[in-house]
């Protein structure tokens, strides 16, 4: 019996109505952000990507995308953060599966503080800490270490991506440091 | 910009291959651990479902099921307590979006401790005080309030259903009790 | 064998040598975030206690002390939560011995966000549902019930007690509403 | 003004009477539970000490000890794993406050899953990847690194010392992999 297969009265979902799968079912992602730290663990500055969003506007992002069929989610973690921070990065992924917080995009503004216009995502947050070199991959610009302060400072500004400020923040206020 | 669209070196994933999304994209869910707590907020029982399964096998089973497109994962908790509890079992659901653990369901056996034939499926877990009547909804057959030591040997039975063990006692230990 | 006996080469550590604990030893105490939820579990409001400080001074303040000998954390919230909001305030303890963060307070300021000049306090901080009707008592002028809006902004005013604003703004983090 | 100070109408805690501190205050500590992790984050395997108690028995041990005055929590893990695990294990220590759970030892059975005859004890537990070479410390005899599963079985033996196969199995929950 599959363990999510309990809702029998959802027999409504044939498999040719789970076409056009996006129009109909949440999405799942990772987000990371990227903490460098000292001796002690102790967070001490944050990166953050630079990328020019579709319409030419620059913004400042944090790490993630999907989680890909039959991946499991360090692995999808891992994916991205070399995908956008390089092979050197040599990212210390969480031994454990419990995120810091659960952000819900919706397509419908206001429902949550994420708003994601073309889908329901549901993205599970950890702070991954970074011990390699990073190069900026594909289409990131560019990769800057902040400060915490200077990362509290920019979580509240226009210059991130929807959604990232908010993220940002709950990050930090996990490090004890906000 | 989309908070999942970072990954542009995706964009195979065109709407045409969204088709036979199961077999393609994780299904996200929740999977709910009624509890029934003193005043000081301790749990002194847990709640399991009674369910025949596919094959004619009677089963101990965790509340939980699919999160809809659209739907809040605190909505979803809500929907599928109430399916399987009835109307006035008065679920309180946690403040926080952040799970006590995320159990991964691979269509393939080993990979994690979670095994789901049909589909990959990611469900965020979360332990929920029940203060109301509890009434066995639909298929389910009984529901039975077990002590912590009661659940602790169910958890290791194969009276449950698969998966379901383990995560009884990933909640039992997140009590502190186990 | 004593779990916290580990550390024999802390020999020192005589009968004598603990006179005067305030000065040798971390104080452990209990921080509480009231909130009224709705039905889904959503957080509405946070309540704050208006108090006098020692010097004349107004100040907002969380729910809060210190656990006493032979006090299960969960007793000890509860004791806080009656002594400040009145007996009939009904909280709801979380099941979880899991605080969402924990705070240190040195009596040497700039250590970490958290300053108290009396002493080396740890604090495990819980945010804690409130469903009754809450008498402020004793020395507390007032509890008012604050949006999220207004509790943020609450939060980074200088009427809050100091650190309990960076506390707060963990908590609302941690709510997933920053 | 002081955050643990809130409650004056404990002002029967003179300084006198905090003489003999350790049979009226909770002691506060740490514990942390060594892990090897693979390139993905995953535990692979557990560290367990092996320590002679007071009356001669040969126990398994998780690390951990008492906190000092003004000592920060994860410098108390770093100076506990430095001082059981030697200096080149390399540990690192989590960047969030936010323990797995707290463990309760009270001086009397039953009240908690934790007993400690000396003392009103009270543990923060994180799990700590350790990436260098291990060598016993002091009174260990040696370090033993078991499989998760080898853990699980150990955890459920009587040759942890008491409350720590409690804690181990917590852990190894709290990995997913229980």
């Amino acid at each position: 019996m599959s363990p999510l297969d309990l809702d029998r009265s959802e027999s409504w979902l044939t498999r040719e109505e789970l076409d056009n799968a996006r129009e109909r079912l949440p999405i799942l992602g990772v987000h990371a952000v990227p903490v460098r730290v000292d001796s002690t663990g102790a967070a001490e500055s944050v990166g953050l990507l630079l990328r020019a969003s579709d319409d030419g506007h620059i913004q400042r992002e944090l790490v993630g995308g999907r989680v890909l069929y039959h991946e499991r989610i360090r692995d999808a973690l891992l994916r991205h953060l070399e995908k956008d921070l390089g092979p050197m990065a040599l990212p210390r992924i969480p031994v454990s599966p419990q995120p810091f917080t659960v952000a819900e995009w919706f397509p419908t503004p206001g429902v949550t503080p994420f708003h994601d216009p073309r889908q329901h995502a549901v993205t599970l947050a950890f702070i991954v800490p970074i011990t390699g070199d990073c190069q900026p991959q594909q289409d990131a610009l560019d990769l800057a270490w902040l400060s915490r302060d200077e990362a509290l400072v920019m979580a509240c500004s226009t210059d991130m991506a929807p959604g990232h400020g908010a993220l940002l923040q709950q990050a930090l206020a996990h490090l004890g440091t906000l």
